[in-house]
């Protein structure tokens, strides 16, 4: 495939074709590319311009755009769309992504884009879909799916699959129900096409099917696809009830969402953005993290200042706070990341003490690395005293086997309460440590000082 | 599905069995068990049990099993097998999963259990796929795919069809290739189907096909194939040759696994590692940046050394360095992470001066509101004079604003000389904002304060 490549030229030649109104042509090079493509275009484009496009296009290429289309930049296309019109951009999506573009308009046309639906039965499955929150597996799943009665035989059965392929577009499996609805099991096409058209479906399906519950997380029905290869997941309701399935282009977005999410959590980013956000939006996502960091920086200091005859007798050991407070943070980012993704990946096991031994003995070699460096430095280079040059790495040993603990410890603890571990990172563990490193230094310095 | 949970009386009762040699009650224990649960279990034995637990179950199911274990574990088990039984073991998997197992092999016996694969067609594809590098398109495809030429009729292509189904688990797509093996389109199993036996196949393909390059980076097929919303993809060579396809559920495990590296990558871990890995490996993963860090504290220390004047003048200004370095990490970091997801999505685009300049905008509005606080309690907590306290809210503005233009340039600048900007972020960007920090916070007291 030659990747599409969306340059500045192009944007601009479509930009000069929509002011220039010249849809033949704006047409003839649309259909040439993939909606995804467009979409891709469109996020670029002004609203105006975004509106005027899809307009010009047919429904069955711009209900796919539009699911594609930035989040902000389709709730603003659509703004300029009648419900009338949003009702046929949604007749043509799978339900799944119709719920999606629903739960996003204003609340007051909802009830009128609904009803303008034609197809009653879609408009039945989008409602449907609209109760369940977004990142379970009911708000992932879409209703479009191939299922048969288990007391059918093969013919009722091919017929039936038959109409029922229509509105799918990938049939991925076909499931077995029983009459109240409730997953059976899954037929092999391979079965059906070999067997005699009067055998009873029951007798020729496979029982083992994985499935999931409709309030299941997404990121867990996103560990079990991909840890049992499934390209899509059956979803049941309470009772067992054959409701939705899952495919596993959808979790693929969940796993990147997910990853996206857990990385900015441990850069100290409180809410989801984009590097093309707002400048409020940006601003609000990260002063809360600075603002904690802040009030870590003036505990540090109180700390210090609390130290007082340490300062006037070792002015010296200021100097190394920056490495103190600098190792104390970069360990526990470290041991915190690495629990933190062990945590998520359920490769975390045995118990906590063991860990804490293990990250007790790392503490110990890695400390033992960087004190004796520091001891020379220290020494030699800033002609500190040889018992204050011993103080600042003994204090970097003890500094670094904490630092370590408190990064192990606290996700482990998080994750027992129920909370994300992944808070649990970047800022929160450098801010801990920033206070704890300088504590346990002056601490170690009046100690072996003695003042 | 009752989801499958390891827990620690299973795993006793397994190690038991084993202990006992109880082979018909493993045997039938492990037929209700799913191969990736198997995998989950024998990675928590030790190599012997599970090397006796690979052999006593059948070769279909246990390279599956085999293909699903921790590399490491794996690797240890495979140790203990002849080359002819790895050879047996290989047979049964696709070529992919096969040639992944090969390349961990020692270089020595490789050639041998190559020899004793029986399907040499098999052995042939595998040995195709040992060449490409494992992070690119050639390393992640498998041979298993169905293709038909452009100038069969449908009645051979459907003859055709049947036989190479065999070797392939799920049919995701049929290719159309040319006489020279050349890629021209893909075919509508629902065309086929409904068209004439006479029919050429060149007058029913679609010639519309998304395809990588065998050389295309990993990360890049992930990305093509979620956006276009992709369950398998053909591979080409360098003319245009179909050789081979890549399915979906291996590129989730590309995008898991490069969320991961970028994740340890930001927590300044040097090398993939796990929290069950050893002790070694573990410090090896982490001394790395401790060192590096080291090495920023210690230039700080020179900084402030270097300020001599300052600290006997006007001493408090020390206690306020941990706020300055704490804060110009934090901002460092969350800026820089900010770039790196978004030039990971390709949601940067624009000018750099345009970025920097929101950058400068949203350091200004933080800042002014972190440096006010910090001006309040400076002087009238800890009593700072007033100067003094100006002093140290006019730095912490300007480091602010220049520590989120350091992490939002050196991305952008790292990822334009092509090296992957993830580096750039977590102690990277907290070690050079450190320096940084204290050299303009001692600057700016110099300037003001006039020491």
């Amino acid at each position: 495939m030659t990747p599409f490549k969306l340059t500045d030229e192009l944007l601009e030649d479509i930009r000069q074709l929509i002011a220039d109104e010249k849809n033949g042509e704006l047409q003839s090079m649309m259909q040439e590319f993939h909606y995804a493509d467009i979409a891709e275009i469109a996020d670029e484009l002004n609203v105006e311009e975004a509106t005027y496009l899809i307009k010009l296009l047919n429904s069955e290429k711009t209900s796919d755009i539009l699911a594609e289309m930035h989040e902000d930049i389709r709730e603003a296309v659509l703004n300029n769309l009648t419900a009338k019109e949003i009702a046929s951009e949604l007749e043509e999506l799978d339900t799944d992504d119709a719920a999606d573009i629903i739960n996003e308009l204003p609340k007051e046309i909802v009830q009128e884009v609904i009803s303008e639906i034609e197809d009653r039965e879609h408009a039945k499955h989008i409602v449907d879909l609209l109760r369940y929150d977004e990142d379970t597996a009911g708000g992932l799943m879409a209703k479009e799916l191939v299922k048969v009665n288990e007391n059918w035989n093969v013919l009722t059965c091919v017929k039936e699959m038959r109409a029922q392929a229509e509105n799918v577009t990938r049939v991925h499996s076909i499931y077995v129900v029983d009459d109240e609805g409730r997953l059976k099991g899954r037929l092999s096409l391979k079965d059906l096409l070999t067997t005699s058209t009067k055998t009873h479906i029951k007798d020729i399906y496979i029982s083992k099917v994985d499935y999931v519950n409709v309030n299941e997380k997404g990121e867990e029905v996103a560990k079990i696809m991909s840890k049992y290869d499934l390209e899509a997941i059956p979803v049941v309701d309470e009772i067992g009830r054959l409701v939705g399935r899952i495919t596993i282009d959808d979790i693929v977005d969940v796993i990147r969402e997910e990853a996206d999410k857990d990385y900015q959590m441990a850069a100290g980013i409180s809410r989801e953005v984009e590097a093309d956000d707002s400048i409020l939006e940006l601003t609000r996502a990260r002063l809360p993290w600075l603002l904690i960091g802040m009030f870590g920086g003036i505990g540090a200091a109180s700390i210090i200042d609390s130290f007082q005859p340490i300062m006037i007798g070792f002015p010296i050991l200021l100097i190394f706070v920056p490495l103190i407070q600098a190792t104390a943070g970069n360990v526990g980012v470290q041991s915190s990341a690495i629990m933190v993704q062990g945590l998520a990946n359920d490769t975390v096991k045995g118990e906590i003490l063991k860990r804490l031994l293990k990250e007790f003995s790392i503490g110990l070699i890695n400390g033992g690395a960087i004190a004796s460096i520091v001891l020379l430095i220290s020494h030699f280079i800033f002609g500190t005293p040889y018992m204050v040059s011993i103080t600042i790495a003994i204090a970097v040993i003890l500094v670094i086997i904490i630092a370590a603990l408190i990064g192990t410890f606290i996700p482990v603890f998080l994750d027992k309460r129920g909370i994300d571990p992944a808070i649990a990172t970047g800022p929160f563990i450098t801010t801990s440590n920033d206070i704890f490193g300088i504590l346990i230094y002056f601490l170690t310095a009046k100690l072996i000082l003695g003042i």
